[in-house]
């Protein structure tokens, strides 16, 4: 090795001993005609200095040195004196004096130094990727995704768990996503897609035998990406044989607990809360709410259908639902400006209106407090255990608009006024979500997750004469308002496989065409089964307290899906695409 | 769970437990009545006895169980009467007495019993690849893959690597091997291209000073297949900042030491020995001997040159070699038409002919002995150390092709005269290839490695003067005679960089437009550093004892790239490729 030890590691016991650094510099100053460098590695600093008297050539490179220089340094550890020490480093309490410098390599004039106050914009950071990931920042976030892998990787074999690779050159399914292709040299007119999930093979596998099957797997989706999405990126993927749900659910809890300990310091209630999805839709309007704060909703058909208020009263009349939450102690922190900015906001959900009321000690105060009696507005404070000073909100609406609108209001409100601690963890299941759901546009049945979750045992009947309320037996893991894991039990029996497909209006050959190699694998005994898989780069943000999944991520992508970095995607030569037997049909301008 | 132990688990010790196992028939048979069945799982077997008497559901469902069907049964482990316990069978000592019985999922008549005696066809296996992958040579395959990873992972989180994933959708460089192209809807006419591997950005990590990387990486090379080659593969990918060879190569040794003791229990020697190219080349006639036997070949220069068999002479007159190698007791072995087959098969490897003589008590018999003077022939045999009884083979051609012949012939007659132990491992590293090879094809130099594979030391000035004799400081790892690993230390220095553009002719704008994102990384302060692949698949491949290499993947495809068993590559619908802006353009026929 080019160094006997890394620049993080140097401390008063060694003062004495002759050592080789190598690094970055970090800092570099001239000190009354003395230079000290700060020396870097992703292990720490030290501090480098070089003796005036030596008038040697190595005083004269030092002078040189500039902003992430490479260099190797071959001296004394001396301790500093007392009122040199810098105690806010590791290494502050020693320096190493120079006998040698070797520049291994000087770098350009960087684009930004790494602890200038602001930052440049994303896209440059991104084009020079190489420099911005020396910052701790994202030093910090690949260490911990490494350890956090690391643990997942333990724990998983030390359950039984096998790691076995599913193919990246895939079939492609018109099911769900779009996907990535890959044109086929070999077979022309023929593609691969790269995989949204290792779903189907990992089914075959639990068919095959392999009964715990565990991979840290690359996925794709070509979607229009939002914020905290990428074209490719990694999920935990498990599936295990000869299982309940509450098998599947056990072993994840066991993950969690370990990896926040190991990693956060956090004891986790085990087992994690599971609640269902009829409950959290009713008490959070969100099938994946933030529990780390309370501010649940309030049903108000009572008092909205007795009210002399016509919005909350017809609303009821005509079937729909009226709630609301109560924001505590908010009514002095939200001018009418601000509520309007709010009423904008769950406009964005399709709410078409926000009612509001502040809460004094005689009662309610709003533009609309007219329309409710006083026994109607303490029924309201009653019900809702509001206090004076707090301010309530009331969404009257279609009830997914309400449960919409409240969640997203709830989510904006807990954090503008920080009614939770930021670096806590609140993870929770949600179990039985909705087998399908009714799309009105194409009028028919669409799978709420994949066509292949098993419907809850009791409701098999219901697939006959009420579909839409037909739980499936699938869950979501939920931390701090994100879905952080998703799954469900398998179907394995080829009758119940065969009356979902019917209600999905999934006909034998499209069945066939679209799945046929898994329909073939579970012909051959197919065991009970079910997994779940973990967003790997949203855990790593939530562990990170980050909110961008470009930080936990190497190498990440643009959200118009471009590498800043290698300019990825890029045109090729047309000797390529022709051996694809591909031309190119662009659009003008 | 549907069980409370694995089919493999139940001992004496277990004897009068109730118990329920869960698992696939492996047979079954109505032995006077009774009717027995195997249950397997990936852990073992264990019979499984229903009652004659039980006249009840149970039994009679039990009668019509059949191959590959799953079930789960709840009964009594009970000890088998002496004279019928199953030594074979780890659970040979038990049986269960079945209460209840629950037939999981019925299997659809086999396409192939997994202990049949004449498997069929590889195609029709991949084709039915949940049932081939129930075969116990598969099962050991997956296991010991997983475990091999495991350890390869732990071994480097131990010694300090970061696991750092790097993209699959990345940049295509018209460089090496073909490329699998992905084309992009955002970016009309733009092309994303799958990984050859992750070199350019693990070089870029280790300019980010992440010091030491390791990833198990999946890599695409749209190639003709050969038999061992997969057009998706695996390598466990690493590379090191501020080290010199020697680091890189003993932190693999001790991971190979690990491996081999660990799963094969086997004591490597550390360091393993070390090799310069051109001694292996000068000794075995290949950059990848198998030294898991002698037979080295011997220059036969001056004997040649003198001696009165013509065809010998005038190669040495001309430049070219005579070499040999001695087959130990094989004179009786090889008839006259066994030579003519290996005077064939050095002929694919380019050579005119093969001498041969038959080594006996008064000197060499061969058609072409007469040549010889009894010095010579003496010379011959005391040159070559051989034997009455052995057979001595020659080749006298270019230097390349009697290198190419006579280590192709070395390898076949190791094997068919079982000059070593199959189930040996020899590990060696071969260091010091040459860093360029003149194409005369196109008149130009290309890297032997790649284009970023660090000169020699001692050899810097040669690529002024004499570029061919220029060593690299790059590393083969070889195993039982396959190239196991591969890597090198990296250029860092940007004006040797260019140096070598310059001799291959590359121009400044080729090496911008090829590797501009690598060059740009390297300007900003770039580590010393190096690295190396390990091709994963083949070390499981190896470590099984397997000659093919799909028997060590879950999901692989044919030699003509298709999956059989999912139908990939297939064509799509012609919406997907009108979004990404392509028309097939597809041969006639």
């Amino acid at each position: 090795m080019l160094r006997t030890h890394t620049c993080g590691e140097l401390r008063k016991s060694h003062v004495g001993e002759s050592v080789t650094l190598a690094g970055w510099v970090d800092k570099y100053r001239d000190h009354a005609g003395i230079v000290f460098i700060d020396l870097r590695d992703r292990y720490g600093r030290a501090q480098i200095k070089f003796n005036l008297e030596d008038n040697s050539n190595t005083q004269k490179e030092a002078r040189g040195l500039r902003h992430e220089d490479v260099v190797q340094v071959i001296g004394e550890v001396v301790a500093r004196p007392d009122d040199m020490v810098n105690p806010k480093l590791a290494t502050g309490e020693i320096e190493i004096r120079v006998n040698e410098l070797k520049v291994l390599s000087k770098s350009a004039t960087p684009p930004f130094l790494l602890d200038q106050p602001d930052l440049p914009n994303e896209e440059l950071r991104l084009k020079h990727r190489v420099v911005d990931l020396r910052r701790p920042e994202l030093q910090n976030a690949m260490v911990l995704r490494h350890k956090f892998t690391k643990i997942v990787r333990d724990y998983f074999d030390r359950h039984g768990f096998l790691d076995i690779e599913t193919p990246i050159l895939g079939r492609s399914s018109p099911e769900g996503a779009r996907d990535y292709l890959v044109p086929s040299r070999v077979h022309p007119g023929c593609f691969y897609a790269l995989p949204q999930s290792p779903q189907i093979f990992k089914q075959l596998l639990m068919c095959a035998g392999y009964d715990r099957y565990m991979q840290i797997a690359r996925c794709f989706r070509d979607e229009d990406l939002r914020a905290d999405r990428q074209p490719e990126f990694t999920q935990i993927d498990l599936e295990m044989a000869f299982v309940e749900q509450n098998d599947v659910l056990s072993v994840v809890d066991g993950m969690i607990a370990e990896v926040l300990k190991t990693l956060k310091g956090i004891d986790s209630p085990v087992p994690l809360p599971r609640y269902t999805h009829a409950e959290v839709m009713e008490r959070f309007g969100s099938d994946k709410p933030d529990m780390r704060f309370g501010m649940e909703l309030t049903d108000l058909k009572e008092i909205a259908a007795d009210c002399g208020f016509g919005v909350f009263s017809k609303t009821i009349e005509n079937g729909g639902r009226v709630r609301g939450l109560v924001a505590p102690q908010a009514a002095e922190k939200y001018s009418r400006k601000n509520i309007d900015a709010l009423t904008a906001f769950v406009g964005d959900y399709g709410a078409k209106g926000l009612a509001f009321f502040r809460v004094n000690e005689s009662g309610l105060d709003s533009p609309i407090a007219k329309f409710f009696t006083e026994e109607h507005q303490q029924a309201i404070i009653d019900k809702m255990g509001a206090k004076p000073g707090d301010l309530i909100f009331c969404v009257a609406d279609k009830a997914p608009v309400t449960s919409a609108a409240l969640a997203a209001l709830r989510n904006r409100l807990g954090k503008e006024l920080e009614l939770f601690d930021p670096k806590a963890f609140s993870c929770l299941w949600v179990v039985e979500f909705p087998l399908l759901q009714f799309d009105a546009e194409t009028d028919r049945w669409v799978a709420e997750h994949h066509p292949f979750c098993y419907p809850h045992p009791d409701d098999i009947e219901l697939l006959k004469t009420d579909p839409g309320k037909v739980r499936a037996q699938s869950y979501d893991l939920v931390v701090n308002g994100y879905e952080a894991a998703s799954g469900s039990i398998r179907i394995h029996d080829p009758a119940i496989q065969q009356q979902i497909f019917d209600l999905l209006n999934i006909k034998a050959d499209e069945a066939e065409r679209r799945f046929g190699f898994l329909l073939e694998g579970l012909r051959y005994g197919a065991p009970p089964h079910g997994g779940m898989a973990l967003g790997l780069d949203r855990w790593v943000m939530l562990l990170c307290g980050y909110d961008n999944i470009r930080d936990v991520i190497a190498f990440p992508k643009t959200q118009k899906a471009a590498d800043m970095l290698s300019g990825a995607p890029s045109m090729v030569d047309e000797k390529q695409t022709k051996e694809l037997y591909l031309e190119l049909n662009l659009p003008e301008e």
